[in-house]
């Protein structure tokens, strides 16, 4: 295996690699806030790495961009205002503009160039950009949530990097009361959770910073993603009021194409595995409280 | 990355690698059918790689095994004997034994060196192994199933390497008929089929094979497997008599314990993604007819 040939991200505390073959290296910068490297793979497209882990690629990104946003966009009764905090991809972005009833997707992304080079390297998420409801702040999202009045928005999705450099204080208690203080009385926060095979631990503790900052209902949901450690990751949704709501009529009958998701998938996401009901005490009467 | 200290297996038409970070080999042979090598590795406990594929680790083979016993076994309405063709490591054998209508399990593997290697490096899989209602046959289980009497049994479940080299012939329509011919009425048969994201045309094969060969009732059902290609691994049910009866309320009352596998994850495992209905034809009507 010629390393020249591979793109390689190692997960160190895991012991595991994941590589991808590359054609070629087409772009690489230091950002304000990030080291930006876009490459060309054999198979999967582009392939958006920052800081070394990759992000993004043309051919798996589906499975992420679609459990990001619709299990929330269902799950709400009325989605009218999303926030997109980090995505700058622009994929949750495209997801959440085929819901008919948003009336506004605010994406907060504090790297203006992981936006500009997606729209270059992956032109196909970003198509939803010039929508008249799309609004892209490149801004610090942890204070847009901080300076927000109460009951400005339905949903905030926090399509984050890992819980450490720039993303940590998304992870924090502190942000979801914050979010907690701005979302409308039946709003809900989906954040993405890392690999419960990788990273129970850290989804643990992100469950009990929700908690603690008020969110009573949570709902870990589980999905398949090739390009991140372990192939296996994770979203959770925080909500204010009941989270068992699942519009699976509306999702059923949706006008618009997904490659991964669908109603059996939305509640098929649902499911706990036995050891996380057991790291997380979702035993049966525990699990009926929660939801 | 020092390759000394990774072992690597590339996923050649898939464009990816998966590495697991190693202390050491602490075995290889050629057995008269396959090369086989042990790693003590870092994080995952014992890799078993045969013909340079990873088979199984310590770590994470539960999501497997359990994925390929106890969805077939909890779909059969009284699963009384049960052949593994293949499972060499005993992992599956032991997950089967767990299930007290066993009566029997009788496992065929071709190579006697993987079961005794399993037996050195992963005891636990080999703990039921010694279970009166086990027997283990080293011989040729497409010549097995071949020679077998009609309404000899009930489930077999074939627990192969990948659809190339000695396991090829597992994956055709002679040997399906074969499984079809000694299956009791109400008999399935249960097959690992590759990754849905990588191997999609494969299991359009394999369905195909099933259905021609007198199979009308095919289920393929999904989980995570971190060691297989692309993280995201799939099996196969095939079934003589309907396959709507999941004996849920047994499974929520199962007397042992599993680290993945309830009642909630047998369903969400049955759930389709979009682009796998869309490529076997499963609209609304068709999958009713299906199961």
């Amino acid at each position: 295996m010629n390393p020249n040939d591979w793109f390689t991200e190692q997960h160190a505390d895991a012991g595991s690699a994941f590589s991808l073959k590359i054609k070629r290296k087409v772009h690489e910068e230091q950002s304000p806030f990030q080291f930006l490297e876009i490459y060309e793979t054999e198979t999967f497209g582009y392939l958006m790495v920052i800081d070394g882990c990759t992000m993004v690629s043309t051919r798996d990104n589906f499975f992420y961009h679609e459990m990001m946003a619709h299990p929330a966009l269902f799950t709400h009764p009325d989605p009218k205002r999303v926030w997109i905090i980090g995505g700058g991809d622009c994929g949750t972005l495209r997801e959440v503009l085929k819901h008919d009833n948003v009336q506004q997707a605010v994406q907060i992304d504090i790297d203006e160039r992981v936006t500009r080079l997606a729209e270059i390297y992956f032109p196909e998420l970003c198509e939803s950009n010039h929508d008249p409801r799309a609004d892209l702040k490149f801004i610090d999202g942890i204070q847009w949530v901080k300076e927000a009045a109460p009951n400005s928005v339905d949903i905030i999705i926090v399509d984050s990097t890992d819980p450490i450099g720039p993303a940590a204080g998304l992870f924090s208690k502190a942000f979801y009361q914050d979010c907690y203080h701005c979302l409308a009385p039946n709003g809900l926060v989906v954040q993405q959770s890392e690999s419960a095979f990788y990273h129970l631990n850290m989804i643990g503790e992100m469950r009990g910073a929700m908690n603690s900052a008020g969110f009573a209902h949570l709902q870990t949901l589980f999905f398949p993603q090739c390009l991140y450690p372990s192939g296996w990751w994770s979203a959770t949704l925080a909500s204010k009021a009941s989270l068992g709501a699942f519009r699976e009529h509306d999702c059923a009958h949706k006008r618009f194409a997904t490659v991964y998701y669908n109603a059996d998938i939305h509640k098929a996401a649902l499911a706990q595995p036995e050891f996380v009901k057991k790291a997380f005490g979702l035993t049966e009467n525990a699990q009926h409280n929660a939801v």
